[in-house]
């Protein structure tokens, strides 16, 4: 009985045990996160506010402050002094890691025992004329040495002379009506173009194509004066002796003209200069106002029309040519600037990521300047050193991002994008497979008015939903959003009630990120209103007056713009490094795509029989963008119901969002530029500043009506239709289910 | 005093009651796996051996019975049922998955009322000699109609008529000889080519370059015949009315000549014929040795070197044209195939993987053939076979693989790669993203005397550990392992002391997969002694006499060889779909690489003064190979330590382990081929069958002693040396930590 007792008590006593060890397995087991990466969406979100917060108006002054006190043209030691010390404040920020860069490119630099210039020369051969040789220094720079004078950059030597021919802006048409309508041949002659409209180098390879043995470039005050605004230094206006420095390559993408495709290093295999990618042929030079009226006032032949006048007291004549009194004296370039391979360094500082470290967000502007550049770069650059110093504070609180973000302070832009190129051909494999997106950092202000953003159209639900976390820097809209401020003065009216978003174009560090790798990339910086003032960039562009003074004094003197600026670009980083989910949207990209795809079907419907002679049609296209939208409706479909506890299922949905923009990129690249090869966003081959959507059927369709070979032309509309199908069919087949 | 008694009791309670359930909650933490995908590697490996016991002789050799009793070349309705009939079986045996995936490209066949043939015409214009028309049809096959007769597909058509000048194998350097050491200029002249060592379209390649109006092939029996075989029925070898068919095209992985780059869709645009890539621009015709001895026996000219003579009775005379005696008589070619865009059909079947279904390998053959095709291609096609229903058997016993298997079999494969290389074209960005491996499933055997593997390094180490898994199917081998089988009869002595593995050249299905998109590739078949049997390929490759009786009887009457490669092919695919690590080996291709180095520096050192002159140094790519070599070292140690249980940190590995082949793709291409991207490997320029290691530098060296500008021909030399270090330094960092 009592043994029975026992023995019901003992295994009462191991009913038990075993009940309580098997309740603590259960709670133990179901405890346990599935996976310890499981993101912690709310905390990541505490951390965006601290980070957005963090970024401080007064720090940005100082960095703007300390960057600008010395000229620093890539390839000089003052640049390399910049960057070894950003590399210096990148460590004591925090970050993992910080190295310096380097390539040896082909820069090119005025000969400084032989000034270039322009002169107008009489029949005896005197110059009777002299263009100047610098800009008047701004006050307090006075004593600053290697200010490089006014020159464009990558011109050949020569001394070519000749009758001057005026070509308004130097674009395609201006040179098509100079042909077609004026009758005018410019073979033989020096042209004269105003800056503006279009990207110079355009106007560079027009005037060759045109058979013109020299350019001169001028800033005519219809296209770099605001009205009622003073020159500076008592405002923001170019002065008549300021002059716009710049390259005039033509690379179309290729980097470092020696080396297309290849990072400029020690080993590398370097073409010849007359192999060289996109170098001008004939000398190129750029002046002021005031140069340029000594130089125009005397002009003769045909009247120009109205559209070709600019705003100095002058006729604006066409020429050939000078009037009767002048018909003896000749115009003269004297160019003596050289190419030369020199070594160039990217700063490249980074953020270990936590979970995904194979998985890069990219922010990336340059550092060099053609003189102080306080707007160009060194407004963006100070926003960069401000949000990695952000970055740091946020890693000492115990932050950490789910991916790694690079920071990069690039080299060599203004000679053709040079640093941030060779970098993405250095990496381009690693970038191919692990590239999430690219921010630029280039100039973060070119107006005072609201913000602007160019972005591929993946990238717009997060901008908006960021700048609704961010506060209007503007005084008197406290308490409002950046968003509203934005969508007050510019909506996207026939669009969508939202901020306008513009296309991605070229001219700055993204393009061979986006355009030759298909990184989904994006860029924002404070702006003018564009419906109110006319002028090209901002009055002093890539002139000596860009000065620290110019941003504190007119541009932004609460740096509260500018702070606003650092919250996009680093708000941005921070969520597309830190969310578990990419926060890019396919939907928005089959919206974008059904615009574009009627846009281009109605530029070739402005010739409707020819349409119909060479059978051209736009069906297989919209079919495709069909199919594009609703595999990304589904995609997105799917997300939604995604087990985020499973960490290869949310990676493989990530994979599919990270893929989509290299879903675009054609590696045989568009027609004659092999680096530009996302079919659905390249520069025109026109105007490298402008973002044009299909540009392969653009181009094709590009003044087709005085197509030699039409037949031919329209064959090319009709290929390129096909690779358009193709590629946007591609696109959305990357977005279905993988198996 | 009771009270505190109870209370301590309690507190004992509280105790034991906390300690079992937290005993309880730690056994349940830490039994929990981190993730329900860890790999179980012992489930894999056990299934792996049923999967290679699955596979059946007798069922192969039904399959090859079914699937060989009529024509099937590509384009006829024959190909299509064949397709329907995988298609309905492959769903049978279980896969998730098969569709028909249908193309519009251009294929090539003979006017049915209009013949080609060769003929000798006299003085009189009366035709004195006639080639025959058609084989002799093999017994048992008497009725059956749609045999095409022998051609050269693509041939355009033409009479061209001339003298005939013998080529020898029409090889480069033959065309040298004959032009630099015989003086004999074969402008305006008809050539005459034995069949072998090269591929056909380079010897029509040649003969274009070298101003031939015409060109006409034929098998000797110095090339198409084994010592002791007997003619087909009795033997393995080619009667002497056998001729070879065979497509002339020089495509260099451009796929379907009018749609280069793009899949060949209803939608797509095509090229004129005119610009399509690779297409010949003179007739060309493949004859027998019955019909060449009649063409060549009268030949005049000088007496040819030994090594140009085959092994027929006559004298191998050069030419041009025919003796004294029949001086006046002329050659003439008759052709009159016709080109047409036909619609083709792949047969695409899938197993969705069970953990990453967006990770995929490719296992895939064509199914058309010239006739009967019982080697080329259904030798192939019915290991395939076999492979998808053993695969099947598998998935109804429970298993799934990890990643997701497709089995491909492509139309068109004997026109020029077109059925794999459109799909290749059409799903490039998915494969881009996902693919792991292709491996190729083209003829089984084409010998009888061992094993051949042709793939990239990665996999040496996997092919070997398999072959072990294997038995020999060779009679008294019984216990012997394939391996060791393959191991003593084909040393690769110079190497290492283990079974000779080869570089992928081209001519299979495999090359957009492998030259083009960069995934690691393999192929396997049976084969001869390389040592002993000197013909070129087998002696009645595409052939009427390819028929299933020639397996039956002669190759392979066991049907165990074909067992044995069908156990390597699916045993690959097995395991890089469902072991948790890819089994892919970057040591070995750090092996691979120093080798080729090596080579390639010792080709270029035969020209020890140029070498100076002209500062050419393999020092970069040298000490780039010894970077590879350190990276993928230092990552197959970390990949011991890798933490298994994480699948994030597996994932993340693998990804580097899939990407380090694509990370030698370079998107411009080899010089003057676009689809040819592999630096590392690619067909050479001059034998599309041969591939080379560092193709670019080695075509840049070919013949560079005659080179007419030596300079920069050093130079181009010295640019590809320079790709070459660029791309293996960029596959070194694919290997490195990727943060």
């Amino acid at each position: 009985m009592r043994k029975e007792r026992r023995s019901i008590t003992r295994v009462w006593w191991i009913v038990i045990v075993t009940a309580l060890v098997s309740l603590g397995f259960i709670i133990g087991w179901f405890a346990k996160p599935t996976h310890s990466n499981t993101s912690n969406t709310c905390a990541s979100s505490r951390y965006l506010r601290e980070f957005l917060d963090e970024m401080q108006a007064d720090q940005i002054r100082e960095h703007l402050r300390k960057f600008t006190r010395l000229p620093h043209l890539a390839g000089t030691e003052q640049n390399l002094k910049y960057a070894e010390q950003f590399k210096k404040e990148w460590q004591e920020f925090g970050l993992d890691s910080v190295e310096l860069v380097p390539y040896d490119v082909l820069l090119s630099y005025p000969n400084k025992s032989q000034p270039n210039y322009i002169s107008i020369v009489d029949a005896q051969g005197n110059e009777v004329v002299k263009t100047s040789l610098a800009e008047p220094v701004p006050e307090g720079y006075e004593d600053v040495s290697n200010i490089v004078p006014p020159y464009s950059a990558f011109s050949p030597k020569g001394q070519p002379e000749g009758d001057l021919v005026y070509v308004n802006y130097g674009r395609t048409e201006d040179f098509f009506q100079l042909e077609r309508q004026m009758g005018i041949n410019v073979t033989g002659k020096i042209v004269i173009a105003r800056y503006g409209k279009i990207f110079r180098g355009n106007k560079v390879k027009n005037a060759i194509l045109a058979g013109a043995t020299g350019i001169i470039m001028f800033s005519d005050p219809a296209d770099y004066s605001a009205a009622g605004v003073k020159p500076y230094p008592d405002g923001w206006n170019l002065p008549g002796g300021g002059a716009q420095r710049g390259n005039v390559l033509n690379l179309n993408g290729a980097g470092d003209p020696l080396t297309p495709g290849y990072p400029a290093k020690e080993y590398t295999y370097r073409s010849s200069l007359e192999d060289g990618v996109g170098l001008p042929s004939i000398p190129v030079h750029p002046i002021g106002y005031h140069d340029a009226i000594n130089l125009l006032k005397n002009m003769g032949g045909q009247m120009p029309p109205n559209n070709w006048k600019g705003a100095l007291n002058i006729s604006y004549r066409i020429g050939p040519g000078f009037t009767e009194d002048f018909k003896t004296q000749k115009v003269r370039m004297n160019i003596h600037t050289n190419n030369q391979v020199t070594r160039i360094y990217n700063v490249i500082g980074r953020i270990r990521g936590a979970v995904e470290p194979d998985r890069y967000v990219i922010l990336g502007g340059h550092r060099d300047a053609w003189v102080f550049g306080a707007i160009d770069p060194m407004s963006g650059a100070a926003v960069l050193h401000e949000t990695v110093r952000s970055a740091g504070r946020l890693l000492s609180k115990g932050w950490r991002p789910r991916r790694t973000i690079i920071f990069a302070s690039w080299d060599a832009e203004e000679f053709g994008l040079l640093g941030s190129t060779e970098w993405a051909e250095d990496n381009a494999k690693l970038l191919q497979d692990r590239a999430v997106a690219y921010i630029n950092a280039d100039s973060a202000i070119e107006g005072m008015y609201t913000l602007r953003v160019d972005c591929t159209p993946s990238l717009h639900t997060m901008v908006y939903d960021l700048t609704k976390q961010i506060s209007s820097p503007e005084e008197g809209e406290e308490g409002v959003s950046l968003y509203d401020s934005w969508h007050k003065r510019d909506n996207w009216t026939n669009d969508r009630d939202a901020p306008r978003i513009s296309k991605l174009g070229s001219g700055s560090d993204f393009e061979a990120y986006f355009i030759r790798l298909g990184i989904a990339a994006g860029r924002a910086r404070y702006t003018k209103n564009k419906k109110t003032e006319r002028y090209s960039s901002y009055p002093v562009y890539h002139s000596v007056y860009e000065t620290f003074e110019l941003v504190d004094k007119f541009y932004d003197p609460s740096f509260r713009r500018l702070r606003a600026v650092a919250q996009v670009r680093g708000g941005l980083i921070f969520q597309l490094a830190d969310s578990q989910l990419l926060p890019l949207d396919a939907n928005q990209y089959a919206v974008s795509l059904g615009k574009y795809a009627q846009n281009i079907a109605q530029l070739a419907q402005a010739h409707p029989e020819k349409i119909k002679m060479y059978k051209v049609s736009f069906d297989s296209l919209f079919s495709a963008v069909a199919n594009f939208t609703d595999a990304s409706r589904e995609f997105h479909e799917r997300l939604e119901n995604l087990n985020r506890g499973d960490p290869l299922q949310v990676r493989i949905m990530n994979d599919q969002l990270m893929y989509l923009e290299r879903a675009f990129i054609d590696p045989l690249g568009l027609p004659g530029r092999p680096f530009y090869r996302h079919v659905i966003f390249a520069p025109s081959s026109h105007n490298k500043y402008s973002g044009e959507s299909f540009p392969g059927i653009y181009d094709a369709l590009f003044d087709i009506e005085n197509s030699a070979d039409p037949e031919k032309a329209w064959e090319e509309v009709k290929r390129q239709i096909s690779i358009a199908t193709f590629t946007v069919q591609a696109a959305a087949m990357t977005l279905t289910p993988p198996a």
